[in-house]
């Protein structure tokens, strides 16, 4: 447990604290008498901070690197209406000292409360041979530490620890609801495609320090990463089908919905082209919420132009909030599902 | 009501029948003798079927053009695994004997129910502008009638009466389901958007004999044509807050979710993003459902290739039915919905 | 009236000046020390200048905001080739002192005279409805200011005030004069697309003290906003044959050309077609110019990159100068118009 | 001269006629009996007529190939609304025999007057060394004749004999009126361009008994064909500047706007970028004027798919004819060219 | 071995042949007197021909479908410059009677030749782990039978029985020859990934009576299949290294260069660049030298137009035909091969 | 011979040097003083280095522009782990002490023997109009010199001095490869199209200073250039086969292979197609080389972002370097050349 989060600053402006924090982004610059200082963005799970080290610059400069955690003794102050630290000492810690999770931002959600969730929807499937291999997932320590943690994406959407489970839960709970209006859809086979469709992101992502892409995830992607994930463990189901074999790495490999997103093949039958909508739907709900809540603070209901959406975005409710927001907020229907 | 509707046909093998249909292609081709026979594609609201009239065609060739609908007597056979008709007799037929909905594909649902459960989502609509904006477009006879016989589309998907209901119906229900799942969205909007977001197309699609565009259809699109009957009807509604005009307006001009479709203007927040995503997803199952049903009798799971998706699709029902189906149809999960 | 604008700062050289200027960037930098000064751009109609206030900061950082228009006091000097401005002091002016026109780049010709150009434009329409719906949009003083005030465009052309006025004109004769060649042109659509098939920008952008996009602007677009400003005035002419109103609300959306332009349709008929080839070289024949007289002073005859163009663009005058320039400027031939 | 063209067919109708025709599709089909018959495709510089030749089919069957000129017997007779011919007898006409611009679709327009034309506009550049150039041109007696005769294009726009005089007359004049309005474009460079741009055409094309490409033309395409022929003339300019042979050559090898239309570079000068908009504009206008001229007898203002635009089109006038037509036309205003 | 085949018809032209075909095409049409005929197109390993069956249709018409082998009894003639086969007796053969290899298009090489040739290359390779890698490939009975037979695409190219081995000892031949011209690259690995880069094709395609594309092969591809062929293969090879395993699997997913055409990955490391390229050439190579055999007797230098190129080929040999031949025939230089 | 060279600053670590380079980029800034500061990119053909000049700024900072080249002294010294010199004094240098060769970028191969390399290529042509050409080329003494001179590219690959030629001979070598390994490839032409394909690039680029476009290249490009230089040298080859020159002009235009890389036309003969695929090969290992060599001595496997490949890239040989490199190194079989 860190002594203090950067979520924290205003509780400790004009103070001296002790902490620690990753380092996401070094620079040593030189002052106009020749002298270096140190620019750093420092980051924990609750944000970043800027910090200057103006003194003695030289005997530590080259004691550490991006991606490395120090502790850190400085200074918060406000200037130009942000909070920023001038670091007084430095120190770069030993592994044995490091809670890894204590510097990657991180969901707010339950991780355990999703873990289950996800664990329902599971014993839901009433297909055999799908809910087992799903279950050999979820009892294979090594996968389920993984999934708990790795984020869903590097920069466009989820990019927090626990990011993968948390879009998968939540996609999960579309198919559930939309496989309602559309009876002859499988609701198994869309489950289970729900569940694998990122699953190889445990791989193809590093995520200790910092995120970024493994080798393996650069060459080859996490949905051929998956395809080997998924033959090992069908490996341990007797019997299974080879034509659901079939459909579930199509659900796989298609999920992205298109050629020039890096799918080989176009969604072909109802429920991959089903799982390629409600993913790309959830991954731009979620890409706007969080923009609308990084934006929480601008008057304008306009956000900063969304690079993953390739425009501003619009925060519907702070726009109509010379309304009476109350009448606005209404019971859903009772859903006519037939 | 006809005497005999096209898929009737297995019945009447090897019999003359008497009976009506709309010429949805007439040609025009000439025997080796020089001497001239038509062929014919005639069409009712159950199909489609190859005729030919031999004899005695010069007196009536030119007393009738495609999108007539003919009084027509004839001898039903099977030729090469099809249905045709060898024509003995024909004769147009007066605007007063026809009961145009004879001849068109329609819905195979109950209109009457589509109408009544488009009537509960916007009664379910918290917002009283919004819902009184609605009300009005369905307290509008003229505008209830075009409603509810309007096709969604001239061949993408939908394109049978009673199709642009049929789909906005479903898509209410797909809204209703999946705001559920995102509780930032504003549910009043989105179903104001699907309520709205096709009905020019009253206006577009011509559908009285077959399915066409009108000229206001093909220089406006459907879309600059509901603006300005929501114009028209805003024009009812007191106090219609401005903000929510401009929010169903950019709802109707976003929704094909990008430019090369037609949208002037790029989805911009989180309703707009939403609607285009279940409208798209809506149209392509409906698109799905009814190529399987088409190729129903096929042998393999594979249907033809299904132009509206650029693809051949999976059956995939077809494709698992060596398994034991029943293990395949599981209870739906109480979804956890927060 | 401002005492000084940045085009004369030639002539104030190493003095000190008062004026007022419209901030168009303001960042607050760190000097070593520690203590923060302020780097501004300032803008009037005449051009823009980068200026630097080193001393008593703290106090009057946080009393303006981008856009504020402030009266300042400082000395002009020329620093790397280039003017700036040491600030002295700072105030942030009151509305009541402001006179806007102060501010904004401006059309250098006179609007006036564009403005009669363009009402000489409109009462040569023969067609008597269209010549009464556009003199009715000339009528009314709100459009008339506004049209009169509006750009072009934010960045791309005739981003100036006056700049929409500007190139009305210059469209409405170039219409005039092509039309001349293709006699089955209908000169009064194609007019009457030319000075309606912007109008929108008056309420898409916003220039009182900078150039951006209202929010109407933002998710409607001009070409939807000026769909519901023609259909206010049609509703004043009395008998207005609705093919011609077909026809010029397919104008006004078919303009841009084509789909990925923001066009719901393409133009289908002659005059849109011609409208769109002619509002679009109309554009680039500006941003041309525009780019040549702002590399005017460059040795080189090749511009900085256009982005508008992407390209570099190659100013022929100045390229062919080495050669006797009065051999180049002939005499028109008399066009031999048929 | 012709004994008879197809455009008279009505004042022969069930009458024998002697004539030739240039033979544009040659099809041999076997009756039921086995026996062959012919089905042809006729054509004359007046259009095209389907031709059966029923009796006496082998001994002359293999004696004429498409492309041919053949002499001609036969029965004028109409069947199914279009006329038709019942052929008699068939022979090879002697190459000494033919006059080949009886077969060729040809310009209705006076050549020699739009020859004259070409040389007015020659005649008024002011510019000496681009002046004589062009009389270069002219006064080659090949190029002459070909220039006179060449289509502008296979099939796309002005297809016909003396159609890239046709076009270049007609860009000539828009150029001239268009130059009016921008006093910073250099009339003579861009009339010069006019003038070269499509010249390469004479030998991309071939046209002597029907339209196709030159081995050439389909290796080098037009553009790189005219910069040799350009390289030609150029030699025999005393003292031609060399920046402006090389402004020339990118005037034509810019022409085609684009990258994807065979444009290796985009145009980078404003005299190029009007030509690129112009000869565009005209070769649409061309096109359109042409699909309203081919469907002219149909009731609908809608023609059928225009394939060089990819749309169909609405004749404006047909759509308008319902109003007073005296009304839409009206006195060109004198425009107030600055 | 079949008594007679396609290439074969000049010498049997008006004799009565009785030998087998598979049946590419069928269709029943109708004679004028309202009674069915044939309309066929036969295939055999040497060419396709059309044929008719006029009388005793009904009697045989359903016994066969589309891809079966018949023995059919009929009459070789020739009509409109090709040969057909007018049938007088049809019978579907059973499975017991059939060399299937005698009904599809066949390499002309030597398969036994072409098999040794890519052992030679798989010996050469140094790396011992993917050396024993390819060897475990060659030596798997079910691979090799199917690594010989299977044709390198449906229609594209190298698209007979054969195919897939013909092409890849061509391009395992281009690889050899290149790389000699790059020192640094790693020759293994690139021999590697010739032959492993599409023997996925083996169960992509179908190929026993005609071409075509399995389930497998249409929801998931070669690219995929061949993963899991290569994982099957890598659990026998001892202490295979895991950087050389996602180079191989790079190879093989990243082979088509662009996302467009399938590959989720872009070519990352300089041999997988090379494989992408030589691999497309070699593909590009054979389709251009079927089209130049395919259009073999056509005068023209110029080939139809070619669908897997999107544009017609000049056969370079016949159009320089007139210059002396054997002066284009020079001796390879001595490459300088550093 | 310049007295120092940038690759050898180690030697001379904190030592003043006086020496020569090109002002490949040149800043004014302020110091906090008010004072200006020089700060420079200095050049030379060994590489670049940052310089910083503090004092008597004034006097010097006008007397010179990027590209010219300066005698300066200096102090060498180490900053930030990079090399940088402090000046004390600059001085611009005369044309006639430069030797321009000193400072930008040149191939570290031996361009004489290079150049013997081409000839050799040449004179293996055994089509003596080819060689004929080919060898006036290499006879023309200012195109010698530029082609031995001339950069490939001014960015993307091979972008030094004696890069044109390195590539085409590295070129001419690939196509001798792969030539060999299909028959049908007449490599007479295809040789001429690689010595050809990319001369116009002495004229294209600028390489006197520094790398450029001059304004014929970006009016016209290399492949326009190097048509007209085509044309001159072919005047003086008696009874050049006009086939033979569509060929080789084919070969030019078509090299790059697409439109939108400024080919005006495809490649349609297989000289044609293989010249492109080899030239673009060529150029993107080069892009690799020069990317590994500019990365070596970072740690990862992994490169920069390559702008010209758009992707990171995978240096093989360091990511197998735990592997014993030795096994990976065989010999290259001897090639079944048939």
């Amino acid at each position: 447990m860190k002594e203090f989060y950067i979520r924290d600053a205003a509780q400790q402006e004009n103070k001296v604290v002790t902490t620690s924090f990753v380092i996401s982004n070094k620079q040593i610059k030189s002052k106009k008498s020749g002298e270096p200082y140190l620019d750093l963005t420092l980051m924990d799970r609750t944000g970043t901070i800027q910090a200057k080290m103006w003194d003695n610059v030289e005997e530590c400069a080259y004691t550490f690197e991006q991606d490395d955690i120090l502790k850190i003794k400085g200074l918060i102050n406000k200037y130009n209406q942000r909070w920023q630290l001038t670091i007084h000492k430095v120190r770069k810690m030993d592994e044995a000292e490091i809670d890894f999770s204590d510097y990657l931002p991180k969901t707010s959600k339950d991780i355990d409360g999703l873990w289950r969730a996800l664990g329902e929807f599971v014993s839901s499937i009433g297909e055999p041979h799908l809910r087992l291999l799903l279950e050999l997932f979820m009892a294979d320590p090594e996968i389920a530490r993984a999934y708990r943690n790795a984020p869903a994406a590097k920069t466009m959407h989820h990019a927090f620890i626990g990011g993968l489970l948390d879009h998968v839960v939540s996609l999960c709970r579309s198919c559930d609801l939309v496989a309602r209006n559309y009876p002859f859809i499988n609701r198994d086979l869309l489950l289970t495609g729900a569940f694998l469709h990122d699953i190889g992101k445990v791989h193809e992502l590093s995520y200790a320090r910092s995120f970024g892409y493994t080798t393996e995830g650069q060459l080859l992607g996490h949905m051929v990463i998956e395809l080997e994930l998924l033959h090992t463990k069908l490996a341990q189901v007797p019997g299974f089908p080879p034509q659901l074999k079939i459909l579930v790495e199509h659900l796989i490999i298609s999920h992205h919905g298109q050629y020039e997103f890096g799918s080989p093949k176009l969604p072909m039958f109802p429920e991959a082209l089903m799982l390629h909508y409600l993913d790309d739907l959830d991954s731009k709900m979620e890409a706007m919420r969080a923009q609308f809540e990084h934006d929480a603070e601008l008057d304008s209901p306009w956000t900063a132009y969304n690079s993953a959406l390739a425009r501003p975005l619009l925060n519907t409710r702070k726009f109509l909030k010379s309304l009476d927001a109350d009448e606005l907020e209404a019971e859903p229907v009772v859903a006519p599902i037939e």
